[in-house]
Parts: structure tokens; sequence; C-alpha cells
């Protein structure tokens, strides 16, 4: 499948290369991929966006328009606050019929760290993303857990734990579903409509407080529903 | 020890039967004794109070300030919206020094199922008791999972789940972990700091929408912490 990733973060980076690994051919989209090329110092997330490209040759670039227009399957892994901005730089048309992918989480870093969680019982991203692309098939997904996990979650607990989805669109939530079993997820709970997203946004207090609790790198802890 | 539990719902009623059961001396604490031992027709919860309260003979009835003068500790079971008014009733004296194990959260029925949650990232029920009520030790506890686990863990899944802690005063955590492991809990997280309650509050929402995503009996489900 032709899958576009918007975002170059590590979220992006993760779930491009782990896709890429299945055999899709991945572009992932940034907003000038000019600059982003000539990034070559290491940033926050480790490697230069530059080098980590030049290190996934299989993984194409482009503007967020070029790489929607390239995917049929659209996952947003830009940081939540940016999300709707990429999205219409991405623009409507790229986006219409086809299943996005939120795997965002609204988080505020400009305070420093732990970073402010702007989500509410009363509304999430992935509904603002729905109501201003209502054409897009919104699916939230994987927002709940480090980024390495999301592709590979056998690496904690040999993947006895739990992804989360919601999404208004039953056939869209059912290929989710299929690319989340490629990537090795046996436990997955489809929570309901889209508006459901609410509750799995608003783990991430809890997730950012387990972290500093626990002591752990982010992947050697996640949530599982036991029943 | 002697226990008051602040509330008649289920989750009062469901703690209280359970801590008498370990043999702790326990009153439940209610706004007017009177009128709660006369209802007779059976509730929202099933079986009526006073038919309750007849077949429980070891656990007393007061007021909340009988009861919270009666408590060495406090249980807040009382419903979230109705919490700091039942604690203002229970009396700052008999609150001052105590352990104030808070397992309420600010749920508003009346709009109708599922309830509203009112909670946010910025506040919690859990802050504004320590807040209203500062010489009290506020634990927060128990409030991610049905009422019958609460007391009961061993009946899903063997107990292999988890229940969190949130305080600001260290001893006072210690002795509530003690209760829980005397109540069979075996996997506690002390999450820091009572602002950390925050995250526990923002369960709510997931936890309803998986009620109805599963259909499970609420005792059926619960969190767990895979690491």
């Amino acid at each position: 499948m032709r899958i576009a990733v918007l975002g170059t973060g590590v979220v992006g980076r993760t779930i491009a290369a782990g896709l890429t690994s299945l055999g899709h051919e991945v572009m992932v989209g940034t907003r000038d991929p000019s600059v982003t090329r000539k990034r070559t110092e290491p940033d926050r997330f480790g490697t230069a966006i530059a080098t980590w490209l030049s290190e996934h040759p299989d993984i194409g670039l482009g503007t967020f328009a070029e790489a929607a227009s390239h995917g049929q399957l659209v996952v947003n892994a830009t940081s939540g606050l940016a999300s709707i901005p990429a999205l219409t730089s991405a623009g409507t048309p790229h986006l219409a019929g086809k299943i996005l992918m939120d795997v965002a989480n609204l988080l505020d870093f400009s305070h420093g760290m732990p970073p402010r969680v702007q989500a509410s019982p009363e509304a999430s991203l992935a509904e603002r993303i729905q109501q201003t692309f209502p054409t897009a098939k919104v699916v939230k997904t994987l927002n709940t857990m480090s980024a390495g996990l999301m592709v590979d979650p056998g690496v904690l607990a040999g993947g006895d734990h739990t992804v989360f989805i919601s999404g208004n669109d039953a056939i869209a939530k059912a290929h989710v579903a299929e690319l989340l079993r490629s990537l090795g997820w046996r436990d997955i709970i489809d929570l309901g409509e889209l508006s459901t997203a609410r509750g799995t946004e608003l783990l991430l207090p809890l997730w950012l407080s387990l972290r500093h609790a626990l002591g752990l790198a982010p992947t050697a802890y996640q949530f599982k529903i036991v029943r």
C-alpha cells in the first residue's frame, strides 16, 4: 500500500520505518523538504533527519501535499498543536475519502517538561480533525504509547498489552485494525465512535506520570485492559 | 482500625463491607441518618439502604461529622460533585491530621448516561479537597475501577491488574498501600504527588467507553500497567 506519514519527529520516523519494513511504499511529508534535507545536526530525537533519510533510501520525502497525494492511507504523526495546519497544507482534496490515521496528541512543550496535555472530556484533537476535514475517514489509534511500541508491540511483554481504535467509519476501522495486526498487535479494542478518542487522548497525563514514577524507558511500560 | 466511610452509594457500601470483613470498626457517614434508615424501597444500587444496614449489623451509621469523628482514617466515597459539601459537613477538626482516602470521581449524571466527567489536566477533585482541608492527608486511590474490584481485586484475573496512589504525604501513602495490600492488591503504583490524581481522574472517560465497547460487567475489566 502507498502510505503518507505526515511529520518527521520520532513518531513519524518510527512509523515510516515500521511500515516500510512491512513492504509499504511510504512517503514522509514535511513543510519544506529542502529545509528538512539540510538538517544535518543531531536534533532532540537523536539522529539528524537528513542522516535518517539517507539511512532509509526506500522512504520518500515530500511536502505535506505531495505525501498526502501519494498515500492511499495518511498517517497524522505531526505534533498535535501543528496537526490542523499540517493537514490544511496537505490539502482537503488529497485527504478526501482516505483513511486518516491520527496518532497525535495535544502536548504543549512551551512551558518545559513534562508537557501540558491540552485534552478534555468535552473535545479531542481527532474530532477537531474530522470536523475540519469531513471527507476524510479519521481513525484515532496508537496515541497511548511510546513510538517504539506502536510498530513493534512485541518488544514489551511479548505484545501482551492493548491498543485502542476510535472512528466513525467501520470499514476504515477494520482496515486500520488489519494494519495494526500486521505490525504485531493482538489486543485491539474498538472503542466506538470518534468521540471515544477523548478517553485515549486523556490517558496522556497518566502516561507522563507513570514515566516519572516508574523510572522506565518509554517503551518499557504500556496500558493493558485486563478482562 | 476505626474507619469512617462517607457516602451510602454502591462505592461506600462496598468499601464499608470490605473493610468490616477485615476486622475494622467501620461507621458509614451520611447527611441525615434518620432519613437514611427510613429508605426501605430498593434504590438504583439495588438493595434499599435500610435493608443493607440491617444486613450489616457490625457497620455503624452516623452523620458525616459523627463518622469522621469515629474514624482514624476517613474514606471519601461520596459522589464527586457532593464531596466538598459532605466533607465540610464532616468538619475540618474531624479530618485534621487524618488520612483522607479519596476514591471519588466528578461524574455529572444530570444529563443522563453516560455521565459527563468533570476532570481536566489542570485540576483534580483530590487537589480541591486537599486545598479545602489542608490539615487532612489526602490520598487518591481506587477511583479507576468498579466498586466490587476495589475491595476484592482477586475476582478479576487473579488480581493481576493495577491500582494507583497519589498524595503529598509519604507516610499516609504507605498506610494506604498497606490497607490496599490487606484487601488483596499486589500491583500498587505510587504515582507521586497529589497532582498526579489528575491522570487517574482522567481515566474515567476511557473506563466508561470500555464498558460500552466491551459489553462487560463493571467488575469484569480493569486497567493494568504492563512493564
